[in-house]
Order: structure tokens, then sequence, then C-alpha cells
């Protein structure tokens, strides 16, 4: 046995590119999960075990991403990100949305809501000009990485971050979205596997191209681009890093694996669904958003399965559905919220971040000098 | 540098528990593609170079399959295997084959093939019957491995081939169907991730359900069956080769890989479309044999997308399209036939056995003393 060059081997591992670039002790990041998982502690527990905490802030308000940027400012002074939605056009149509209406009104009463009117739907514009409003925050409180999902920003957005010095991450699904994404100037991509619970992030390809597993999608992309590549999708220990970094990735994003942590700001609900599941158990789904996302099979999907390709595009169904999402998260109704979960869900574990990383990075090395 | 330690540790990832059960020098299955794609010279060069060759018999007559083994048995005195269709319970209903066959009607037309008659389906027995004289086969012509797909042959079945020391092994799309195969006393589990080219191996969980990238099935497999797990879906390389041994399997399955090499007996304009193919383009279709399987887009499936439900289940289906492929393979007319592949077509290459192996244990090893 030679312990030196050991350590040496496994250093090589989880110190490189992405680790370098992003200042971080290990290529682990936590995925920008939005809707208030991505809690000040959770973001900060990953970054201070050493891994990269990023704030999920797709539908976070301008003031709310300053406070909460701040907040973690707070507890750690370790490096961590956010993630912003790229806006895609979309229409209010009023006959759809009383449509869809229609669609959710046994749930509306059931659950007790009041259906959402259409003045409450924001337009794209105004949806637009928040998402130029929360990258001013983000240059102003100089959170140093920021990633997109959802497409790319133009290329002014683009220019005006790199002046500030912060590292872009592209979310693709293909090959050929992670072309575009480097030719725009990321400094990275994240690809996402079919295995990815949540929303899928696929912006020129359709959905049913677009679900491409890890063993097939990490090679292939590395092969076609030269920026570093991090994986996700279905990665909760070690194992799953060790495997993509032999597939090319220099790192993992894991979502599900720390959303049911303890700092996570998951409804218990939520938590407690997803470690009881089993991996077959997940479905892809438009019924929540209007934008397919992979989540654990439940009422609210099985009763909208049908009339599923008749509702508004994202965001539009994502406001129409807001309401009774909460509603049955007071309730601890798991029948209509959307538990987003990843195909890996018999892996998770209710457990701290420390913890997590702990047994990740000891996993990994075993892997690595076996 | 050690190089001694070097070599060793690169015995002890190449050489394990089933390389050691399977009497091969590396842990590599050609899958058994069906459909005369495994030509004695695939599976006899696969194994010569190290790996396993696999006969796909589920489409072969007893007679073919004697013929085949005394054939590859000239060539390599290396370990090869057979694979054989579990058959499920079918009906062959004559309103449904003249709906199917009025749907096939304008391809039938343009290809200038007749309609399949009844007569020329064959009822359940008639295929369970081949299925007994194909087992007969196996054993009196000493096969050493025998895997099965679409399901587990019953315990009289299992308990003869055992009896002639087969090694046998089962096809599972989710942990639930690992565990059964594990119950049903067989020796090794190969797991189809939902990358794979081919028929889906799914005998338990619906379609959807089992539809389960490798990153999140191989690790969630190996934490709930003792037997040895071969990872099957879009494996091409060395790169694929260590990740799902990083995962936990024992060795790789790899069927697309193998399809597109010189002693392949794959049709040259199906090993052209793969060659030139990419990730995004692969789909998953009833409508060639009426049981989901994942091939090239091409004119067929479009064609019959709209009404794939509504057709026969397997193997009707995949007799009444049994002319329409034969027509268009002869005229080497690629929007009627079956073009399987997987995921990972971007990583095809032409190529002879012998130099795939060889890269892929070099890339291996590479990675593995990296």
């Amino acid at each position: 046995m030679d312990n030196n060059r050991k350590v040496e081997r496994s250093d090589t591992m989880l110190n490189n590119q992405l680790t370098q670039l992003l200042k971080i002790e290990y290529p682990i990041i936590q995925a920008p999960m939005a809707g208030g998982i991505t809690t000040s502690n959770l973001v900060s527990a990953v970054s201070n075990a050493g891994g990269l905490g990023m704030i999920g802030a797709g539908y976070m308000t301008p003031a709310q991403i300053r406070e909460q940027i701040r907040e973690i400012k707070g507890i750690t002074t370790k490096p961590f990100g956010i993630n912003l939605f790229v806006p895609n056009e979309f229409e209010v149509n009023e006959s759809e949305i009383k449509a869809a209406n229609e669609k959710l009104q046994p749930i509306q009463e059931l659950l007790k809501v009041e259906p959402v009117a259409i003045s409450e739907i924001p337009t794209y514009e105004e949806v637009f000009n928040t998402f130029k409003k929360q990258i001013k925050i983000v240059i102003e409180e100089r959170v140093p990485i920021c990633s997109f999902t959802f497409g790319i920003p133009s290329r002014e957005v683009i220019a005006e971050l790199k002046e500030h010095q912060i590292i872009l991450i592209g979310t693709a699904t293909t090959v050929k979205e992670a072309i575009v994404i480097e030719k725009a100037g990321m400094d990275l991509v994240v690809v996402q596997g079919s295995e990815a619970g949540g929303h899928r992030g696929n912006f020129i390809n359709e959905h049913q191209e677009s679900l491409i597993g890890l063993m097939s999608l990490i090679p292939q992309v590395v092969d076609h681009v030269s920026i570093p590549v991090i994986s996700a999708g279905g990665i909760m220990d070690g194992r799953g890093l060790m495997a993509s970094l032999c597939l090319g990735a220099k790192g993992v994003q894991m979502g599900t694996a720390f959303l049911t942590c303890v700092e996570s700001g998951a409804h218990e609900v939520h938590k407690k669904a997803i470690l009881n599941a089993s991996e077959d158990q997940t479905v892809l789904t438009l019924a929540f958003s209007g934008k397919y996302a992979r989540g654990l099979k439940n009422k609210f999907i099985q009763d909208m399965q049908k009339q599923e390709n008749e509702l508004p595009d994202f965001p539009v169904q994502n406001k129409l559905t807001q309401k009774i999402r909460g509603a049955a998260a007071k309730q601890n109704n798991t029948d209509y919220m959307s538990l987003w979960a990843g195909q890996s869900v018999r892996m998770a574990e209710a457990q701290t971040v420390e913890r997590l990383l702990e047994k990740l990075i000891n996993e990994a090395e075993r892997l690595y000098n076996d």
C-alpha cells in the first residue's frame, strides 16, 4: 500500500477544474430547487461543508432574493450560487384560463380555495421585468455564481454578468443544448438526465427527445463541449459522484439528496413521501405548472392526467395551481402537493448536510482507492 | 509510479465475481439482440476477445438454434450464452387483426407486400411449445449460460436448467423485478436502464414506471439483491464500464456498441442510420411489435404514432409487421425498418469487435489508474 499516492490520487479526483473555478472543496453542487426548499440554512450548510450551496430563486421577488443573499452571507463566508429561470414568451388567454379553472374546480372546492383570477397572473412583460431586476440584485449583491434554467439569457445580460466576474452555469438536457450554452459564453454546463426530479430544463429539444439517461448524456456532451460538465439526476452518494466522474463530468448537482436533509425547507410530508417511495413511483407531469416535471405520482397528477395536454403553458398553469398547492401543504395533504423527486428516492435519507457530504466523500474515496 | 500495484488493481476491477462465474476475461456481455444481428461471427468474436457472446434466439426456431450453437462451437472454444423470450399469454383476435391490417394497408401497398393473415399468426400455445423446445435444445447442446427477457420461466424450467449446471440470467427494469428474479433462483440479473435500445424488458411494472435511468437503477437494485448485477443501456466504452462498476454493477451488457461492429448481422442501412444519429433521435414505440422498444424515429413510427395504443399486443403486432419490415430491408428503405438503438448512438463506431473491446479495456484501465 502506498498511502502517499492514495492521497494524491483522491486529491486529483476531488480537486479539479470545477472545484478550482468555483473555489469549493468538493465537486458537489446543491441543486437550486425552487419553492422554499433552499433555505439559508441549507445553502450555507452545503457551502460550509465544502460543496456549493445554491439559492433556487426562480419564483422569488427581487426583494426576497436580496434578503436571502444577505442572510446567507451572515452564516457562511464560503462561495454560494443562485439560480434564475430564463423567461420564455407566453400568452395569457382568458378562455384557456377559464377552461383550466373548470378542470381544477372540483379540487378548489375540496380544498376550499378560490380560483386564481386572470388579473392575478403576470404577463410575459412583467415576468421579464422581474428577471431583469433579479439579475440586478445578483450583481449588486456580488453573488459569485449564477446558474440558469429554461434557456439562455440575452447576450447583454450575459455580458453584464461576466463584466462583474460572475461565473455562469447553463442547464442542458441534450448535446445540442449544451453546445448552444457553450457558444453563448457560459462557463459551465449542468446536464440534466432523465432521472432528475423537478422541472425539465429542455429549451431547444422537445420533451420526449430530451429524456436522456445520464449514462448516455454525460459522455456524449463531454465529447462535444470544452467547458466543464456537471451531471444532475439521480445522484445521491459517492457511487453516483464517482460514476459521473468516470463518464467525464467534473462534478455533480444533487437535488433529492439535499431535499430530505434536516436543513432543507421542503415540507415535512414531502420529505416523508420521498423517504417512503420507490424508484418506480415518480412520473413526468404537466399538471402542476404547464411544464414537464418529475415527482411522486399522487391524486392530483392522476386526476389531471387525461387533460394535461390541454392546460396553459408554464408559468400560467403554475400560477393557476398555486392556491391549491398552498392549501394542500397547509393541510398536510400530499394528494394535491407537487412532490418533486428524482428516480433515486430509495437512496434518500433524513440526515444533516454535513453527514450526507461526509459519507459521500468517504464512499467516493473508498471507491477510488479500492 | 508503482506499476505492479497498477496491474494488481486493474486485475481486481476486471476480474470479479461475474467474470469468475461466467469464466470470461472481461465483465462485458454482448446483448442478445434478436432478429439476425447476433451472427455466429459476432458471438464468437466477442467470446474470443474475452467477453461473453450471446445468441439472440427469441425469434429463432429450435432447429435454427441448434445449428447456430454448433456453428459457434466450431469457431470458439470460449463460453457463450443464449437469450430466450419468456412467452406471455396473448390472444389472437380476428377483428383486432383486421383493424391493425387496415392501419398498415397503405404501407403494405407502398412496399407491395400482402397483409399477414390470421392463419399465419401462432397461438400462445404454439409459442409456448416452441419455447419448451428451445429450452430442450439449450440443454442438449450444453450452452453454459442462458438469459431470459420478458419474464421468468416456470419453476420446472428453472430447475431443469439448473440441474444441467446452466447459469441463468434474468432481465429487470426495476428493483421489484430484480428482487423477483433473485427469488426465482436466477444467478445474475441484467438491469435494463431507460437508455437501452430495443425492446423494454419490463414484466411486472408498467411501461412508464419502468423507464429508470441507469444512474438511479444500478445502485438501487444493488442495494436490494445479493446476486451480481449487470447493467445495460447506453454503455459504449470504458467510461460506461467504469461508471457501472462504480455504481455497484459487476459488469455490463452492450447492444448498440456491438450492433455497428463489422461482425454484426444488422442491415447495413441500420448500421449507417445509427452511425449518423444523435442521442435525441431515438423514441419508444409500440408500432413495430406491440411491445415498447427504443429505436431511431422514422416514417413508420411517425405514421403509426397516434394509433399505436390501438394495436394488438406482442407478439401479434410483431408478426403483422414482419413482411413490411422484411420488404423494407430488401429495398434498403429505412422508413419502414425497425432501427433499434440505445440513447448513446453518437458513440457508435464501425469497427471490429476486437478493436472495440481493446479500446474499451484500455480506456477502463486508464480511468482506473488515473
